[in-house]
């Protein structure tokens, strides 16, 4: 059974709550970053805004976001720290149509009820089954490969175990694989694997502790450091494999955005944790399809700024997002997001990412 | 690579400590029941014991418990509950000779340090490499089914989710189980995947809750009473998949114990816990390695009763322990053993499973 | 703020549904354990049974069970394991009146959104906010104290520290307590407190192992058995503090179940778990709040036989069970019972019990 | 039981080992942010490098940092980040003497075993006995109060409960806070919850949901920006209470540090995260004892700067560092720094920062 598209319903707008609806309000920023009272902010759903009598999608949203209209009648989801003094900011607080805002939860609602192919589903434990799942995100990958966009959202544990790292390297390889997004030490332990076999000095197939191991990942920074780049650390050294080998050679685009935690970091690391946002929300806006992996911290970030649909071609599709983590704690935090988009499992990564890789790719 | 299996390396009896012991003291249960003062109480390891001047090893030992000395001179390991009045048990407290007392924890040291193939390792989390333990099981499973007997150990979650219960059916027909422990839950849902492709009323594959599906899994226990066993309800209500199934098909044997928590419960499931826990011991007496998978409850309670080491024709060697949980604080409850045998891996137990079938039966 | 007591309402049966409601049908056991086909199973919701035209309350409910029809007309809700031959059980499977069949969920709704008091929430996670929580739970105490009837479970973690042991101690010395469930090593572990100051060898103040610790709790296991009885064990060997200690003296009753993980047992542990289950309905009958700490077994066991409400004096009032465990999904697991009287708190049940004994006990 | 200071001993420069070892070797950086190969890397220990024949401890260390040598002679330990062309940085990899580089990890031992107050102690869990843990912690505060400077690390999680709110803000009123090191999210819900009485639009207490309370943090986070700092914000919207009210209050410092998970976010939190690390080790450097609650994040950053000692009045004194945190995982995380002054406790952080307030506040 392959992947179907659930088809995108708008809204009726013949109906008697729009027509009668008043257009938006709108106040203008008196300084940076700062909304005026009674902003409305935006959630992961369609809004469409009443705009001189015309109904107006805000085409990439997100949550939590203010809706600015430009000059040329666009709207733009803008977060607060990014107004502008002068941006011409959407007020209202309401969501059925009483202020000219309308927020659009069921539009995908009757075709998911006949396919029953991604239904939204509660309660996500260590008990859920998720044969169906690993099925449907087979599907939804090899259709994503040709027609959509696949971002990646990694925890470092990738990079300690060789298996993982091998089967995240084959998707890159095999082109399931349009961006990644991670944080400093993902990338450091990753290329710790290719210089030196280990991740914080663990061998990452024995688990053999080597003497002065705990040198092996500070080495790697400071050699890429020296380098000036990951890509000229990894032509420098010759290293042959790996997750950040893959992006490089395959012209994959990644994003490292830094924490407190990082060590280094590695130059690519983006210092500042708003422009980091930036960055991120960029690689979003092209996704079509988001898998999050055993991070807690990207996950919710990206969870953030991740809405539940994206317009292809002019199409309104949905936007899925998976969050695959061992804590139902961290799966939790996503799946209250109630959307038939949002996908939790509960496992280790490592198994997941293998399992994956065996699901999509032949003879792998 | 194949499996090596590590040498076991008997003590040196001719080294003075043991030459100068003194002969174990015994004394006389009084009660059924209960020790005497000071009785011994065994570990997992080896254990010798000096007896008319000889170091006599206690053949099938566990943790926990007693050594009486029959009247032929055997060595039975006895929990307390089964001592009998008139029981010759062996008292001291000190392990190393002075009591006629040895246990012997480095009989497979040098092996294992020689090969690295099963070494013990420290602090296994969600964030460890499980790449080479999957591969060194794989091999371990294709050597024990040919020369060992492998039993497994299994909470209720494989009957909840359709590829799991399939890998494990397959895992059945296929040789690698020589027995199953497991609760009155696992069978109940297994048997009502079987008869009504459902898990607590949520389907397997598809994760839809049933109408009325609550009543699913009181309606397979009512109809197995009604049959009287499993086999028979099998045979009339014609099951033809499932973990059950393929162990009654295959005569395979296994043992369900009771819990307070039970429905039902199913006929075969023995109500008394204590002789649960003998029944659970005699199918420990014939494994060589014990696979414990999902079940802080069962897992707990096997490892209890499990030494690291089996006598295999007249040969000691290594009594191997998986436990694969998705929670540190379960493995790690079993991994305290300390014993190079004993094996912990972090994940959920469905993928786990899934890539085992795959990893040991061909074309899976 | 002290406690107010939801009350109760009856549905109106002057309704037409009710009227017009058929009597409920009825078939003879054929089998001792085994249900008629099509046998009506109880939730933990008062029900209510059209027989001869009026509409009968179950008066002691639990869910998951068989209803029988006494000679004198009473209802007794039956686990399937307890129906006779000849037993006349209830039939149907529909909840509003179809089948002369009523499943009360909203009797105590109006008043619980008046006072807002033991409102269910969602969602329970290490970062809820549980201050109201433990101030509505020290008023309920309060009130139970003189009018109810207070059934504590617990797992063996209250053993292990010195603070949490003495603090439950307090609550059964002050008249917090009317019965007690848990296994066997719960009673182990605190009576080891008693004779040893230890828990596995471990002192319950400094966390120091004893030199041979580890037969700490085998010979206070073997001790108990030599007396015959916790009771007589206490009293021989000048046990004077602990919570068994304070059971026994205060003649409060306790219920001690088996499980395979069970060292010893203790004389007093049920072997037999469907008597174990017996004992503890007999417990909870009694029971108008139940407070489950820190043991998923025992928790999930009771949570299956403790109704919604209970009737005191002629009066239908909520029965308030609490479940308290570091784990969210043990929580959800009960949780998941979406009744107002379930209360769910995450966190470390021995500041949980230092914390209530302080809420309760005048200058603890 | 009043805190005992454990007393410092020097390594006895006169042994041999000392005596012959070499001086250390340097080499020159020749890039701003780049070892020379062969840096010495340090631990959270004591470390002694041997210069012109002395033996030189490193005074103000942290993990996994460069040794550079000042024109004064004096040692810096300096992040590979911070290091600048031509800085004079030790070389040497060895531990014990042989490069001129000793590790001293002995240096509390003898008394630590003497009062046996501080031990360090293995495998933290949920079942762990933690009353002397904390009968310990409140001694310690009370002496730090006096003659220390106690640091404050803390999740968000503080701010969703009033209890705990209460708690930490009586804790600061009494003296026992010296600074606090958190997140965006802490102060945003904790301001929240001074201006509405809520966190993340529920009621700090009730736990009720305020219509469209979704807002609110978002309205707080725009009216501090508004204001252009917290103390303004403070004083402009009339806040009375909380814990960001306290330290502004009573002038304690404090350290706001960026995530990608941030709204806003408030004016003070600091957007470069290796600044941010900056500023933390700048407040770690001043304290003695420091205390890190329920996050992830900023435990294990504050963790990796913290070293296991601390020079007051020229006298060498532990660092002593607490995790608490709902999650073995966490804690173990720290935990597995092994030095007798990581303490570990696992339990919901809530409960425990109530319990410290009744611990060290005089009838609080």
């Amino acid at each position: 059974m392959s992947f179907q598209m659930p088809e995108y319903h708008e809204p009726d707008f013949k109906e008697a709550k729009f027509q009668n609806a008043p257009d938006v309000k709108v106040a203008v920023a008196e300084k940076d970053g700062v909304n005026p009272d009674y902003y409305h902010s935006t959630s992961m759903y369609p809004e469409y805004f009443k705009i001189d009598g015309n109904w107006v999608l805000a085409e990439e949203s997100r949550m939590d976001s203010s809706v600015v209209i430009r000059e040329d009648g666009r709207l733009d989801v803008v977060e607060m720290r990014n107004i502008k003094k002068g941006d011409r900011v959407i007020l209202g607080r309401s969501e059925n149509c009483e202020e000219g805002i309308y927020l659009h939860t069921t539009g995908f609602e009757e075709e998911s009820s006949a396919t029953d192919n991604f239904v939204f589903r509660y309660g996500r434990s260590r008990e859920t089954a998720f044969s169906k799942d690993y099925d449907n995100l087979y599907e939804l990958l090899k259709y994503e490969k040709e027609h959509g966009s696949i971002l990646w959202v990694m925890g470092p544990a990738f990079a300690f175990d060789s298996d993982a790292r091998n089967a995240m390297q084959a998707l890159v390889e095999h082109g399931f694989v349009d961006g990644l997004m991670a944080g400093n030490a993902l990338a450091t332990h990753d290329l710790e694997g290719g210089l030196l076999k280990t991740a914080l000095g663990q061998d990452i197939y024995t688990q053999e502790l080597k003497p002065n191991g705990h040198y092996n990942h500070l080495d790697v920074i400071n050699l890429v450091r020296r380098s000036g780049s990951i890509p000229s650390f990894i032509e420098e050294h010759g290293i042959k494999d790996g997750i950040m080998y893959a992006l490089v050679k395959n012209d994959v685009p990644f994003v490292l955005t830094s924490s407190i935690r990082d060590d280094g970091p590695l130059p690519e690391v983006i210092a500042n944790a708003y422009e980091g946002q930036n960055a991120m929300r960029n690689m979003v806006r092209k996704a079509t399809t988001v898998i999050c992996l055993a991070t807690q911290l990207h996950t919710i970030a990206t969870g953030n700024m991740t809405p539940s649909f994206r317009i292809v071609d002019g199409v309104v599709r949905p936007l899925y997002i998976y969050t695959i983590d061992i804590s139902e704690f961290v799966v939790n935090k996503l799946h209250d997001r109630g959307s038939l988009s949002a996908i939790s499992m509960v496992t280790n990564a490592q198994d997941f990412i293998v399992h994956v890789a065996k699901g999509v790719i032949d003879n792998y």
